[in-house]
C-alpha cells in the first residue's frame, strides 16, 4: 500500500494479490470483439464483458476482495453498505459466500428489481428515507451495532478488486493501445489505471453529461461539492471518491462526457451487433469511442462493459426514446 | 466422408478440418457457469454461449464452413437458401465475407426483425407465399438461375461446421460427462454427436412438445411426414433431416420433449441468473435439465445455448405468459 497524500492506495502488486484471492469465486469474463461493430466505430474494440460477471456487474470483484481481506485479517462479523445499486447486490453475494450477511441501506423508493437482487443474493435490507443524510445516518447506526462498513468505491480493497478486470484483459489482449471505462465514483477506473501502469496502455474514462462531477473536479483541482446528478446512467450518479480522484488526476489521460441520447443510441448499437442488453452506464464507453474518432480511430481499444443489470422493460423504455431522437 | 446408408456424413476429421477453415472468422464463444444456476438445476452446467456467436446463433459456424468448402473447390457464384431464420442471416454474412451474395427465400409474412437481419448482413431477400411449396418453388427457380443451394441442416458441410462448437467446449471443459443440445432439423445435435464420439460424453437432445417430429420418427424407425409444428420455439419447427436422423438414431442417447411453459420458465431463469436474453429454442436445454434430475443430477453437463435472436419486446411477451402460468 502506498502512503502519501492519500493513504491506502493499492499498487499493482495489490491487484495481483486481489486476483489470486478472488479468482476461484469470480467469473473470468469473456472479451468479445465484433468486426461489424468495429466498422461502425472505426477502431478495433475489445469488450471486457463484466455485464456477464456474477451479480451482473464488475462490482462483484471489489466486494469479493474486500470480504476476502477481512477473512485474511481474521475479522469476523457482518458487513454494511448504503449502495442501493450493483455494489449492494455484489456485497450481498460475496458476504454470503463467506458465511456473513451484508446489511444494505436502501431508500424506500428503490426499484423492485434492485430490492429483489439484494434479497436474492442473501443481503438484508434496511430501508431509509430518500436523502443522502438519511442513508448516512442509517449506515452509522449499523456500524455502531458492530457491522463493518464497506464503501462502494473509496476503499483500497475495492479499488484493487476492480483492477483485476484489466489484468484479465491484459492477459487476453496484451497488444491493446487504449482502454476506456465508465466513471461514477471512480472505483473501476482507478483500479484499471493502476493495473494499466506497467502495461503501458493509455487509460480514458467517461461520465454522463448529467453527472460530470469528475470533469468539474479536475478543472477545479479538487473534488466539487453541491453536486446533483441528472442522467439515465443510474450506476454513474455517485460523486467521485477521494482515493479515486487522486488516481484519476495522476493517471487517466482524459475524461469524456456523453449525453443521455448518445448513451441510448449506444445501447441500441450494442444490442444490434452483439445481441446483449447493457445498462446505460456500460453504454457510455461505446458512445465515447463513437464520438471521438480523433482519439480512437484505427486503434486497438479495450472497453470495460461494466454491467448488465437492466430489466428488458426498462431497456425498451430507454431505447425507444433513443430511437426517436 | 463416410459412405454408407446415408452418403456424405462427416466424420470427426471433417469437424477438425471445418474448425481450421472457419476459426478466424467465427467467434470462439464463451463457456459460462453460474453456481446459483447450478443450485437451481442440481448439476454443474457449462453453457456454450452460441447466442454470442456472430449473427447471434451457432448457424454461422455451418454457413461459414459451407462457404469455405465452395472456395476450396473453386466453385464460384452466389448461394441460395429458404431458411427465414438464423440460417438465412448466417449464410448472408458468411457469403458476404467471401465476396458472394446469399439469396434468401422468405415468406412475405416474416417478422420485421428477421427481414432486417438478413438485409443487414448483406443478403438478398426473395419473398414468396406462406406455404412450404411456395418456398421450394421459389428456391428451385433460383437454383435454375445458377445459384448454389445451401441446405440449413441436411448437408455434411453444415453438420461439420455445427460440430465445431462441441470441439471448443471439449477444449475448455474436457471433463464433461454429458452434453445437451436443442433439436430442430438436427444440424447442431448431429454435429455435436460426431464431435463427441472420441470424447466419450453422452449426447442428449431436446424438442418442444409441439415439434417432436424426431421423437415420433425414432419410435417409428423412419422420418414421419405430415408434420405441423406448434411451438413458441421458432428455431425448432423444422422437420428432422435425413443425414441428421441417421446420426441421431445411432449416437444420441435420448431425445427429451419440453412444453412451451417449461421453455418460458427456463428463459426467465436464465435471465435471472446470467442476465442474458435467449431465444425459446435455446431455453429448451435448460428446461430439459431441470425436468430430468434422474439423468443430470450431480453431473457435469455441457449445454449448447443455440441462439439469442429475440427482440426484447418479444422476450417480454413470451415470458409474461410464463410468469403467469
Amino acid at each position: 500500500m502506498k502512503r502519501g497524500l492519500v493513504e491506502d492506495l493499492p499498487e499493482i502488486e495489490d491487484i495481483h494479490l486481489a486476483h489470486a484471492r478472488i479468482r476461484n469465486q469470480i467469473r473470468s469474463t469473456p472479451v468479445l470483439n465484433d468486426p461489424l461493430l468495429d466498422e461502425d466505430l472505426g477502431c478495433r474494440l475489445f469488450c471486457k464483458c463484466e455485464n456477464l460477471q456474477r451479480t451482473g456487474a464488475f462490482k462483484f470483484r471489489g466486494a469479493s476482495n474486500a470480504i476476502a481481506c477481512l477473512g485474511e485479517q481474521r475479522v469476523r462479523g457482518d458487513v454494511a453498505t448504503h449502495s442501493s445499486g450493483n455494489h449492494g447486490a455484489a456485497l450481498a453475494l460475496a458476504a454470503r459466500l463467506d458465511g456473513r450477511t451484508a446489511h444494505v441501506v436502501m431508500p424506500e423508493n428503490s426499484s423492485r428489481m434492485k430490492i429483489d437482487a439484494v434479497r436474492n443474493y442473501g443481503g438484508q435490507i434496511h430501508f431509509c428515507g430518500a436523502t443522502n443524510e438519511d442513508r448516512v445516518v442509517e449506515l452509522e447506526k449499523l456500524v455502531r451495532q458492530g457491522m463493518i462498513p464497506v464503501h462502494p468505491y473509496d476503499d483500497a480493497r475495492i479499488i484493487a478488486g476492480q483492477g483485476t478486470a484489466a489484468l484479465e484483459l491484459e492477459q487476453e489482449v496484451p497488444t491493446l493501445e487504449q482502454i476506456i471505462t465508465p466513471l461514477g465514483g471512480g472505483g473501476l477506473v482507478s483500479g484499471t489505471a493502476i493495473a494499466a501502469g506497467p502495461w503501458g496502455v493509455q487509460v480514458y474514462a467517461v461520465e454522463p453529461e448529467g453527472a460530470a462531477d469528475t470533469v468539474a473536479s479536475l478543472q477545479q483541482g479538487s473534488i466539487i461539492d453541491g453536486f446533483s446528478p441528472d442522467t439515465i446512467a443510474d450506476g454513474l450518479r455517485a460523486l467521485v471518491g477521494v482515493r479515486n480522484f487522486h488516481v484519476i488526476s495522476a493517471q487517466v489521460k482524459q475524461v469524456f462526457t456523453v449525453s443521455d441520447d448518445d448513451i441510448r443510441k449506444a445501447m441500441i448499437l450494442f444490442w444490434q451487433r452483439l445481441k446483449i442488453l447493457i445498462e446505460p452506464s456500460s453504454a457510455t464507453v461505446i458512445a465515447a469511442v463513437r464520438n471521438h474518432p480523433d482519439i480512437f480511430a484505427g486503434r486497438k481499444v479495450g472497453a470495460l462493459i461494466s454491467g448488465g443489470n437492466i430489466h428488458p422493460t426498462e431497456w425498451l423504455k430507454l431505447t425507444a426514446a433513443g430511437a426517436d431522437s
